[in-house]
């Protein structure tokens, strides 16, 4: 039985993935009496006096909504919340398997910006954090925005920052594997979806300054056509030469490939035009832009992809579980950009410098450790 | 310490009372791979393909969302989304320790109408049913029906029927201990809000006849003014007589008194007027609106309140839980008249004959057939 045919049989019996269990059993009328009427109004008129001790009183403190409309899911592209749900329960399942976070999938009936703002507006009470999952860009740049500036909880779309965060954790690796520093690093970053977009943000903010991006229609300058209005404020933003042309353009000289776009568009020419010991994370999923085989014949030293069956598998995994973790134990009203940066050093500085090589760039997704320590590290730029 | 500060302490040291787990562990990067991506695409594609196979591959089929606006909590009235969070808990926790139903407390940040109709129409996906909570009359009314219209789930407001369905097992069972039949029984039902409209409804269709609601104003009938949209609707459905005047006038000469109004507003001798082997449930909480010595003093045979520390507890945590595990388990995509007549009738079989008396004509909330046996007889009528 392949993977395929293992997860829908599995699926079918545990019937779904997730439970909502009571902390508390009830065994006794006085249980029954303090877990409910008329014990449970104690805590609702603590609440009601101030508003903060709903973080004391309930799983507010500890609980996030993983919200999705179903645009933009895994490979799968528009397949609507129905289809999406086996997605946002195994997310949930690993926020808690991981992060110990509770997770709640909410999948919503409604792909409009605006409703979606709206719905999620709704829905916060009950919840400490969102965490936004695969709505398509750019709709979800404006809903991230915009839920930031007006929910005092953190708001996290994980498509963006999770990727974000575990992509400049290995390279961070990477680029002490090559011995290469940022400043004199040349990154292209193929697709400019939400993934790219975030990608190409946190780098800058990391200390990058030549980062090109291209998309469908080649590399992003100031004079390309065409773009939405995120690819607009990061064509003022990235490449600094404005240079113009193809990929095949923008990855002449380059150090690092971020590929997050379309099965095999990356060719060995390509790579083999890339600055000697060069770095390429071929995330398309679930077949990269080049196998890393055909990559590393072609010249490039460290190699990452989405999969598991290949070294230095880039999952967002590694991230998103102690970045809530933090955020929520921290009591954080935002996911801030240091807290991105710290998450990211945390991550890299988990592998030791003696395991540290080119085929062991990212910690394990397994790695017990690795939620606390993130967590922690978010945890300092509270 | 009374039971207010214990809850307050142990609500406070839980850190609230739910929790989401996972069914799975992951221990290996199989189960990861299973349980997420790039397994978890199959389950999807198998639902982008038949929508119905949502109930096949993941937790809908047995989870609900608990949805409150906080605007009539328990009877602390409008205390808002937030204080009514340890409420909205609460009864999840019950829903799954009962029930064995997945519960999600949803509090929305909203008392609008509209508002909350789009709310939950958007975030429907990922649940199979919903239990509406602690809503305002008249608004619960036009939320339930206006929901049950548009959705192909269950939708339950259980201030109204749970209420109702715990109310008719009981009055079933005092009806037999005073030996009197439906067709004879005067009823008052006073407090026309949403439990008072949901249990004359409900009497009507079990076939009581002669049914007289009250409000603040006294006796609801064509004449009064002031009535809200339900209320209009009730008054040409109750009250065959047509009587008018005060509470007083309605309780002489009645059988059954049903209270889900206010503490203390019912006198002695609005008890000694009803006719011999009077029946009161009296549910204002947490003080009835006659304490049971007090009633039975004055008469009454049989005397039901809310309160654990009295007989006859009329708790709709004897209905609520069942009622959902049999809409769920036989995936109806309404709960009908027939199905909660039919939890009324299985709640007051399970209080056997050689032990129905005047004390005892409920079984008791932590009665454990009792949600299955409820389950069972809701699923005969889907």
């Amino acid at each position: 039985m392949n993977i395929s045919e293992k997860a829908l049989l599995l699926h079918k019996q545990w019937e779904g993935k997730l439970e909502t269990t009571s902390k508390v059993h009830i065994k006794s009328k006085e249980d029954l009496s303090i877990l409910y009427t008329p014990g449970v109004a104690a805590p609702c008129k603590e609440i009601a006096k101030d508003k903060e001790t709903v973080y004391t009183y309930t799983t507010k403190a500890n609980t996030i909504a993983v919200v999705s409309d179903g645009s933009a899911v895994l490979g799968l592209g528009n397949i609507g919340p129905y289809a999406a749900m086996p997605v946002m329960e195994g997310k949930a399942a690993l926020f808690k398997e991981f992060g110990n976070v509770n997770a709640v999938p909410i999948c919503l009936e409604t792909q409009d910006t605006e409703e979606i703002i709206k719905a999620v507006t709704w829905i916060a009470p009950a919840f400490g954090g969102i965490n936004l999952e695969d709505i398509s860009a750019p709709r979800c740049f404006e809903i991230e925005e915009r839920l930031k500036a007006s929910l005092d909880i953190p708001i996290f779309h994980d498509d963006q920052h999770g990727t974000a965060i575990v992509v400049l954790a290995g390279v961070i690796n990477a680029l002490k594997v090559v011995n290469k520093d940022k400043e004199s690093c040349k990154v292209v970053v193929n697709g400019a979806g939400s993934a790219g977009v975030a990608i190409t943000k946190l780098l800058l903010t990391y200390g990058f300054s030549n980062v090109v991006m291209c998309d469908k229609a080649g590399i992003i300058s100031r004079n390309t056509k065409g773009l939405n209005w995120m690819q607009e404020r990061m064509a003022l933003i990235t490449n600094p030469s404005q240079e113009e042309g193809s990929l095949t353009d923008a990855m002449r000289g380059a150090d690092i490939f971020i590929g997050v776009s379309v099965p095999g568009i990356v060719t060995s020419e390509m790579v083999a035009s890339m600055n000697p010991d060069s770095i390429l994370f071929a995330m398309a999923n679930p077949i990269p832009e080049i196998m890393p085989d055909a990559a590393k014949s072609a010249g490039a030293r460290i190699v990452g992809t989405g999969r598991s069956d290949f070294p230095n598998q880039v999952n967002n995994v590694i991230a998103f579980p102690g970045i809530f973790k933090g955020a929520l134990e921290g009591r954080a009203r935002q996911i801030t950009d240091e807290m991105k940066l710290a998450a990211a050093l945390a991550i890299s500085d988990l592998v030791k410098e003696d395991e540290l090589n080119e085929e062991n760039i990212l910690p394990d997704a397994l790695n017990v450790e690795l939620a606390d320590v993130v967590a922690q590290a978010v945890k300092r730029y509270i």
